[in-house]
This record gives C-alpha cells, sequence and structure tokens, in this order.
C-alpha cells in the first residue's frame, strides 16, 4: 500500500476517482454524477452480466419505479427493514397524493405483484427475468460508488414450483457473480450465507459475495436470496400444478450494483491512482509518440499502423498525440488506469523497438516491433491474471484464523492500528446467537460477513460465549 | 387498415399490445411495466443509436434522477412549463425535507450545473454528452408507450464555442433520428421545425421528426433543441475563449423514448396484431414444424440444420416444437408480430422445399430448400423497405395540400368523420399567429406539428386570418 493508502485510505480513494474523472459532486445528497469514464465501467459490466442472463434464458424488463405504499406493506419484514431510509413521492405540481410512493429501493413488492398476475400454471414456471435500473435507500453514511442515495443496479427475480429450483437458481447465480466479480473485475470472492441478522428483509436464506478491499475492509459485492414462500404468500402468487392442485410458488431475488466499481477502485488502485483490469478498461492501451516525434511523420505513422493492427485484434487502443509532454501524458493516463502504455520515439523508430509499461508493474520493457501486437495482447492477458493473483495473495496476507476471545480479537485489532496495518478479515467460531453478533460489533466494529462455503478451517468455539461454535464465520470491518 | 382499426384505434392498440404480451398495466398511475418482449424492442433502439452516439464520439453518463427545487428554478421557462406535471419528493421515511427534489421530467437543469463546473476553456468544447434513463411527466391523459407518467428515453445534452457548431448539432442528430425511425423502425418522418407555442420549455428553437399513424394522428417521434445561451446564462456556463475572454457556451438537447415502440406498434398494426419491421424484431423468423412431424424426426432434423444455418447469417430464428396446433402457432406468431414464419412438413420434405409467410403479405410461397437461408436472409431486406414503402404510400394518401380556410378545415375533417375516414396530415399557411394556432386547436383539435424543411408546396395565405403567410406548416391531431 501507498503511504496516503496506509494513512487515510477515504482520502486516497477520493483523491484517486476524481484525479481518474470517473464521477462528480453536486448539490444532492448522497447522490454523484458517473462521468463517461466511470459509466463505462458499469456499462461494460452490463455486457458482462446480459451474456449470463442470455444464456439462461432470463430476459431483461422494465418495472415503474414508484411503488404504491400499500405494495410496500404487505411484506412485514421487508417494510420493516427498508421503512426508515424509504423516500416519498408525495406530489404532483401542487397538489397532494392521496397515497404517496416509494422511490424503489428494490422491486420485490413491484414484481410480486405482477408475477401473482403473469403465473397462473405449472406451465408457467419457472419465471425469471431480470432489470436494470436505478434504486433509492436514503443512508446515513454515503461514499461514491460504494453507498449512494440512488445507486444503479441489476435486480434479478424468479419465481419456481419447488424449493430444489429456486434453490438451484440463487445458487446458481452467485457463481454466476463470483465469474465476473473474479474474472472480470479481479476481485477474489468469498462465497457464503449472510447471518439472520444479516439477511435481506423479507428472505429465508442470503447467500453473498464477499471481497477485502485493499485496507482490508469487506464490501458485500453481490448478493441473492432465497425468498421461500414469503412474497409469495403475500402477493398472492400461485399455480395450478400438475396434480391439480394451487400451489404457491417459491421465489429468488438478487443483485449487483455499481458499488463494483468502488470496490475495483479500492481493490486495485496504488500510489499513482487508478488500476483498470484490462477486461474492463474502456481504454486498454495508450500508444505515445515520445522525443521530437512532430518531426519526423515516420513516428506517427508507424504508431498508426500499429494502432490499427491492435484494433483488429479487437484491443482497445488510443494514440495520444496531444501537445503534452510525454511525462504528463505517462501520468494522467496512469491516474486513469489504462493498463497499459506504448512510448514510441526516434531511438526505438531506428531500433524497430518499443517500450511498454504495464500498469501494476515498476519497470518498463523494449520490445520488437515485430510481433508486437500478440506481444500486447499477451500481457493485457498476463495482466488481467495477475491482478487476480496479486489480490489473493493480499487477502492471504491479511487473514486470521486463531483468534479465540473477543480479548484476542481487541488485542489483535489494537497492534495492527499500532502499527498502521489492517486488522483484515477475522475467522471465529460462533455459536449461531445474534448476541454474539451484537457484542463483536458493539466492542469492535466488526460484522458478519458469511459463513463461509469452504472455510480454511473450522472454528470450534464461540468468541464471545465461549460456547461450542455451530458455524464458522468470517468478520470484518466493512463498507 | 382492419374493421376494428377504423372504428375504434384506441381499443385496437390495446388489444394489440396485451395480445402480444408487450406490457402489463399496474396500480401505479399511468405507468406500465414493460414485459421482456416490449423492453427488447427499446434495447434493440439503444444499441442502433449508441452506434450513432459512438461514431460522434458523445458518450453515456448518467445524472442523478432527482432534481433540487432551486436547480429547476434557475431558468425561468423552464419551470413554467414543467411545473404542473413535476412530481416531487418531499419525505425521507418519517422525516419531511427541507427542499424537496423533482423527479426528473428531463435534465438540461441537473446538466446545466455540472457543465457550469466542467467546462472551463474553449479546449473543453465541444462538450457532448448522453444519458439513458427514467423521466417523469406527470400528464392527465396516458396511453401505454405512447404517454406515460414514467418513461425511458434517451436526452443528449451539448456545449458549443459558437452558435453555428450548436445548430450543427442540433440538426445532425435530427438526422440521426431521422435514419432510425425511417430505416431501423420503417416509420417515415416529417422533419421540420416546431412553432414557438409548441417549443421546448427554455428553447430557442425546437425541431421535430413527426410521423403519421394508421389512423392519420401525429406522433412527434423524436425532437432536438437548439437552447441558444439560455441554459449557459441561468447556470452560468461560461469559457475562457483563445481571445482571452470569458463567453457563455450554446447548448443543445435532444431526445427520443419509448414513445417510439408505440409508434411502431401504431404505424405498422394490422387487424392480426403486431407486425414487427425486421431490423428490430426480437425474433425475425419461426420455423414451425406441420403435419404429423412427431411421426417423423427427419422434419426437426431438417428444421434444426436451417435454423443453425440462419443463425450462422445472424438472423434471429427460433423452432416452435410445443405442443400446440400449427393453426394455433401461426396466429400466436402473428399476434408478436413475427416477420417471418416458415412451414416444414412431410410434403414438403418429400418435396424439397418449405412453406414461407412474410407477416405483412397474405400470400404463402413454397421455396426450394436450397438455398432458403438467403432467400429468407433477403425476403427479410426486402420486407424491411416494403414496410416503409407501404408507410409513405399511406401517408401520401393521407395528406391535404389544398384546404385554404377553417371552413374548409372543418368541412373536410366532417366529411371525413362521416366516411369512417382519417383527417390526416393537412398543409396550411401561417401567418406566425399564436391566434391563428390557438383557433385552429380550439375549433378543430388539430395542432401545428411542424413548419417543414421541405413543403411539398408553398401555401400563400393563412387559413384563419386571410392574411399573407408566412410559413407553410402541417397541421394535424396529435398524440
Amino acid at each position: 500500500m501507498s503511504d496516503l493508502q496506509k494513512t487515510d485510505f477515504s482520502k486516497w480513494y477520493i483523491q484517486t476517482i476524481q484525479n481518474a474523472d470517473l464521477m462528480s459532486y453536486l448539490p444532492v445528497r448522497g447522490c454523484i454524477i458517473f462521468k463517461p469514464d466511470g459509466y463505462e465501467l458499469w456499462e461494460r459490466i452490463q455486457q458482462r452480466f446480459n451474456a449470463y442472463l442470455k444464456s439462461q434464458g432470463i430476459r431483461n424488463a422494465y418495472f415503474p419505479m414508484l411503488i404504491p405504499k400499500h405494495f410496500f406493506e404487505k411484506e412485514e419484514e421487508h417494510i420493516e427493514g427498508f421503512a426508515p431510509e424509504l423516500p416519498w413521492m408525495t406530489q404532483v405540481g401542487d397538489e397532494k397524493l392521496e397515497e404517496p410512493y416509494a422511490l424503489r429501493p428494490t422491486s420485490e413488492t413491484m414484481i410480486g405483484n405482477a408475477f401473482s398476475d403473469w403465473i397462473q400454471s405449472y406451465r408457467d414456471l419457472p419465471y425469471e427475468i431480470n432489470q436494470w435500473a436505478n434504486v433509492f435507500r436514503w443512508e446515513k453514511k454515503t461514499l461514491p460508488f460504494m453507498r449512494t442515495s440512488e445507486f444503479l443496479w441489476q435486480e434479478g427475480h424468479t419465481a419456481h414450483a419447488s424449493e430444489e429450483d429456486a434453490r438451484k437458481r440463487t445458487l446458481s447465480v452467485l457463481d454466476a457473480y463470483t465469474d465476473l466479480i473474479e474474472n472480470f473485475l479481479d476481485i477474489p470472492v468469498y462465497k457464503g450465507q449472510k447471518t439472520p441478522s444479516e439477511r435481506f428483509a423479507g428472505a429465508v436464506d442470503t447467500y453473498s459475495a464477499e471481497s477485502m478491499m485493499r485496507d482490508g475492509k469487506a464490501v458485500q459485492a453481490g448478493t441473492s436470496h432465497y425468498l421461500g414462500n414469503n412474497f409469495a404468500e403475500s402477493f398472492d402468487i400461485k399455480y395450478l400444478d400438475k396434480d391439480n392442485q394451487m400451489k404457491y410458488v417459491f421465489t429468488t431475488s438478487w443483485g449487483i450494483s455499481t458499488r463494483l466499481i468502488g470496490a475495483m477502485i479500492m481493490e486495485h488502485g496504488d500510489e499513482n491512482g487508478l488500476v483498470l483490469p484490462p477486461a474492463i478498461a474502456p481504454t486498454q492501451v495508450v500508444l505515445i509518440p515520445v522525443g521530437p516525434w512532430q518531426k519526423n511523420p515516420e513516428i506517427m505513422e508507424k504508431l498508426t499502423t500499429i494502432e490499427e493492427s491492435l484494433k483488429a485484434k479487437d484491443i482497445r487502443v488510443q494514440i495520444d498525440d496531444t501537445d503534452s509532454s510525454p511525462g504528463y501524458k505517462f501520468n494522467d493516463w496512469e491516474q486513469k488506469g489504462v493498463p497499459m502504455h506504448v512510448e514510441f520515439g526516434p531511438r526505438d523508430l531506428k531500433n524497430d523497438s518499443a517500450v511498454i509499461k504495464m500498469r501494476d508493474l515498476d519497470d518498463k520493457e523494449s520490445v520488437s516491433l515485430d510481433g508486437i501486437e500478440d506481444k500486447i495482447a499477451d500481457e493485457l492477458k498476463v495482466m488481467q491474471k495477475r491482478l487476480l493473483e496479486s489480490a489473493r495473495a493480499r487477502n492471504k496476507a491479511n487473514e486470521y484464523y486463531d483468534i479465540d476471545t473477543l480479548d484476542d480479537l481487541k488485542k489483535h485489532i489494537e497492534t495492527k492500528k499500532e502499527a498502521n496495518e489492517t486488522p483484515g478479515f477475522v475467522l471465529i467460531g460462533w455459536d449461531g446467537t445474534a448476541e454474539t453478533e451484537a457484542k463483536i460489533k458493539e466492542e469492535t466494529g466488526f460484522t458478519t460477513r458469511n459463513i463461509p462455503f469452504n472455510p480454511p478451517m473450522e472454528k470450534k468455539v464461540d468468541i464471545v460465549s465461549g460456547k461450542p461454535a455451530k458455524y464458522t464465520v468470517w468478520i470484518a470491518r466493512a463498507y
């Protein structure tokens, strides 16, 4: 980690996203403008996830953003969970509405109401749709991309004839999220189940893909909920089964949001700013003429030839032929996280070579012009893997398995704080009670992240009560 | 036109979109659910228009949906124009906000505020961005797709150093809209300038692409606004020019919305339901086995071969091998507007042929299996052109150039009504006064559509005042 990352990670984060021109503040509480370089990251996430949806036959739809109050009140846990942070539309022009509308924080109620209309027979099942939309949660603490009053997300909603089918979908989406987050965004994921107190309001079970940021804090990167019959009962979603009986469907819902952009920044960024995985980078390679290139037209000619052959390989490339100095350009493109830049000047021309610099490596490399397109394509692929491996190594160094009591946890946190290091993720034993969770949170600020599917080891004793542990759980501070 | 289209076009319209499964009603005033078959039409429009934006270097961004009240009040004409139909968010949880937020009806104010931050120097110009978003206008009369309280749209916003550049963009976007609406949606367009009373609130000039529906009524399919310095002055969007002077920018804005889906339905639909232009149809070809096909596996094998070779040609095709009867299938796919179906049974197998049926033609055609993929690809291209030509011919038949007085107009409307025909588009002379427009509207319900760039003829006398006409104008009833 850079010095600023160590001493003031939040400050580093805000500087980084501003220098990379990803967003802009404005006078709407907790909202941001997604500038083109920020928004394009979201568009690329959309493209990638739409491919998964298509492979599964799940189609996109669009539901109204305004949810009538009485819809919201049908599922008790659901309204309780969301009520305090719900924005309400109460008025049109000067006229007060009879019934206010909530600005959707999520669409289970809206879609539950629609499903009860659309689903009549076992032939209609499974019924699986997805929506890309803006949603609203007026939360106290906000942070650009990570937690904003309005954010963009994808919410999938499915209804099934059996619990088994619904649970299968819940988990297969979690795998799809993992694939996207790990292989596209280069963020390693901790898959597991949320504890009851951290469950989605109205869910039977919530599963999450958690990730560890560079500062050791957790981000809930994606969640998938098995909703059982809860919404089916509240919204009367029933179907006529083959045996001529009316039955409730089993539903699921799942989402990822623009917070993934924030996670990507926090995962890979360094002292020079943003670092983008090649797979998602809007620009993958920048070609920069150096030396007295304006006097020698062969240099731009050569660069244009390289640009064209890279484009033919579907590599997103651009030439920076502006007036600024090479040094300014290197710095500018580094701040923007572009995975690779290529320097090319009179000396390179003479030697039939060029200099390449990968964003995440310190050294530059001189490479032959002969076959440079293949070299560049390879280096981008290698970098895509390297970022994930580096992140995995960072995670490993910040995982702690040997903390067995609350006192040890506090000592661990204290020691790390003194060393200006992160307390990271801690694997604990848990007796399954909300009391233990509350106590940990109160005394350390750590929260349960999830009960991992594949824990690195089994913990035997609850960290607070000392009773036998029912579960092995990751805890951490979280965004 | 079909009988129902003639006697009750609205009823036909609602039936058609429901049978085609494009949308669903729900208890939010004037809002609809875009079901997958409806939403995919919008996704395809987005893809097509994004290609134009990319070709122009105009990038997508995303701005907050909630607009602080004081933003809205900065441009007087703008707030006046939108105030009565603005929905307001006034509350979070149980707490009332100090300043309410408008749910955006359009984003000039939000983006004007951002531009004043982002634009500093002539080097920043032109600054051109686009947003895909949901917007809200609480209008009295609503109609699915055509006019809904919440709708989806694209809004482009650009800032330029000169009036000339801004006007150029305003008109080049109008051309891009025309290309999309005519060549993708097969809807002929009347390009022209709006009269002052029909201008966008806050614009200097508004240009529109108007279109004539099958029932002769007009739809404003796309608009592009030249905003001059209006928003630049209200939001203080200034730049330092080369001559070291601070100057106001010239801005434009322009939009198309999900009402294009409504226009497409009304333009092409017939007594059997929806008719989709091949270029936009989610499914272009349906292959339907007929006769006792279950007994002869060769039939499905052959269809699968055809399906694969069509897919290889990027044709969107599917086989309907459900249990329903062929007659039911034909009807079902016709209602959904699929451009072509192919029938294939034992007799066709023997003859090495298949039967094709284009959605917009009555007759079926038997074609050889040899080269059937090319034949299908050709027929789809021909249909794409044919729909546009048919629409042009329909328009031509419903244009009237020889109506010179208000009495004649009323007589024309009366005669057409008695014959159960549409009064269509009427080309009139206009003296340029709001009085004439108001009088026409009051007495006939006709409104000025636009002042065409290329009128079929010049009208010399104002239809109401009898004074010399300053402009030749299209008038019509409108959605």
